[in-house]
């Protein structure tokens, strides 16, 4: 692993200024949501309580922030993209409520996730029994989701309200319907079938391109949507709209991979839930391809024997876990890692000198240097 | 029952020419749909399936016409405004794949729901058990809805290569996401609510309330929609676009109500499903309201012990059903869906005479003449 090739280590200085620019503009994209019109809309109080249930909880709103900074990066108005943010935070909570339905997932940022939280309702007010109520759950989290992916795109409408011209708003619309759902949606569905699939029929380009899917894609657009914003229809000889949307997807892919590596190796308290069980659900990581393809033959027998094993019991699971490090696979997929953060950086470093591409570099740092 | 408010009956001639128009309108949408470049972005090929699914199947397509027709009634270019009929059908299709899990329905026009086809398919391509295959089936049609969404707003962005403008087309975008979403999905809310809901302590007005949402929401937007491109921003100063609408709305609701009439009373071989299946899945249609509120005390016992009861005996539903029919509910749900015919052809006298306002005609007494 070279080192040159880690994430930049902030300075103090550096950190605080970018906290303080994180905070700004996450307050920002916080207090159009909360104060939106439409949301009168949300009805019956059940639906409005479940569509604010992951944004009153609040992220940390790194994909908003790419979206702004991109919009400054190439001399644009940050406030006048600000509906855009918001967008883009919406339009992420969608996709976690649906996805959390699938993945089986009972908690999201420490609090029930909001089909666990609507079974509970539905007992408590209906006298439901368990799998009546998880059904009303899953009914509560896929039409409160359904509304929030309505609700993504009523918010790029409101762009026009901040003089964004229609023509761009139409293209923003139709880049994410044709383009950013279909990708990330692919990436969802490669990732259910890839945990079903016999160990080492998925191959490692088909893994790392079902991550990019999943996590690089909304980046991608995030950075994409704010730069085109930002441009107004000026031309782009440069292609600074494509080189930010690239730049924030090679930073999101790496970022999976990390949490990949944290999620095997990681701190369990910090990470919320137990260390390894990505392998107990079958999880079809990067590492866990690499371990599968590299390793020896007991090493291989090991890790199958908890992968995807409901039954597996932590000495499986330590056992499996071993067995990766054994392999090499851990230090691969960090090189892997940090190559795409210095293709990232490259990007970077040829766009024209403004604070955006300063704190552009940050969140990178930032996003990257999860230690859990 | 007033003989005069009842759906108009067509000539055979006139049948002769509607079925024409719809015929060929349907052919154009399913064209467009079925020729859609941006298709090959839905991946893999279970999604791709699963999107094309119930399309395949072919709806009658009433609300693309509605929509057409709208949008020559008010003198505009039918043909500029396909995108939209298709956006409509998309629109249509996303709802009844995540409806179709709701309510646990394994078949849809006469075939497998989406998510019944992909369980069956997980138990043979993966082996899974009924519960994990079951959950597999609603991820893939979780997914394939969500991405239906995406491409009802896609299709809506289609319409400036039409020459729609696009401060037009951002109007559209926005009233689909900011009105027609939520209130369709409060309609499905509200209605899985009820269902569990103690008998009685729903009003009739909210009982009409929610399946305006459910079923009349959509064909206004349609009509809207429609009348909205065919203006193409010229003033309208008869607000036709709205009346279109509501004609539209008003048709939509007093079809769900001769549905609900039906249900009850209908032809079990052309229902498709059991007389007083409705009562068994302990659905709130007005009717059953309507018992429950004026039937004696007797009947109403009777209802109630059939209502929601899975475990109903076919002799507790033909109880239940003739407690119903002895309330007179039947009769005066049937006379509201004619008070509401009669409005809605009320609006459609008004507008100017076009060969489109004498198919929308048609299209009402088509919709509405439906004898199970």
């Amino acid at each position: 692993m070279a080192a040159d090739s880690r994430p930049k280590t902030m300075t103090v200085e550096e950190q605080a200024v970018f906290l303080a620019a994180l905070e700004e503009r996450r307050q920002q994209v916080y207090d159009y949501l909360n104060g939106w019109p439409g949301a009168a809309g949300f009805k019956p109080p059940e639906i409005h309580d479940a569509i604010y249930s992951y944004l009153r909880r609040r992220g940390k709103a790194l994909r908003p922030l790419a979206l702004l900074l991109s919009c400054g990066a190439v001399g644009g108005d940050e406030s006048q993209a600000l509906p855009a943010a918001a967008a883009i935070e919406v339009f992420h909570t969608w996709t976690l409520v649906h996805d959390d339905i699938i993945d089986r997932d009972d908690l999201r940022r420490g609090q029930p996730t909001v089909h666990a939280q609507f079974a509970a309702h539905a007992r408590e007010r209906y006298g439901l029994d368990a799998d009546q109520a998880a059904h009303y759950g899953r009914a509560v989290a896929i039409l409160a989701g359904d509304s929030q992916q309505s609700w993504a795109f009523a918010l790029l409408g409101d762009l026009v309200n901040r003089g964004v011209r229609a023509e761009l708003v139409v293209e923003l619309v139709r880049r994410m319907a044709t383009s950013l759902t279909p990708q990330l949606l692919e990436g969802e569905m490669l990732d259910v079938q890839f945990a079903l699939t016999p160990d080492n029929s998925v191959g490692e380009q088909q893994v790392l391109d079902m991550l990019t899917k999943k996590t690089g894609a909304l980046l991608e657009y995030a950075a994409w949507c704010g730069a085109t914003i930002g441009l107004a229809g000026r031309p782009d000889p440069e292609d600074l709209a494509g080189r930010l949307g690239r730049f924030a997807a090679l930073c999101g892919t790496a970022f999976q991979l990390r949490d990949d590596i944290l999620g095997l190796t990681g701190d369990e308290s910090k990470l919320g839930k137990p260390v390894g069980s990505d392998i107990r659900e079958g999880k079809r990581t990067l590492i866990v391809h690499m371990a599968l393809a590299n390793g020896s033959k007991r090493d291989k027998a090991r890790i199958i024997g908890a992968l995807g094993n409901p039954a597996a019991t932590t000495g499986d699971l330590d056992d499996a876990l071993a067995a990766i490090k054994d392999s090499g696979a851990l230090g691969k997929v960090e090189e892997l890692a940090n190559s795409l953060i210095s293709q990232a950086d490259a990007l970077l470093d040829g766009l024209p000198d403004t604070p955006q591409r300063g704190l552009l570099g940050s969140w990178a740092s930032f996003l990257l240097a999860r230690q859990y």
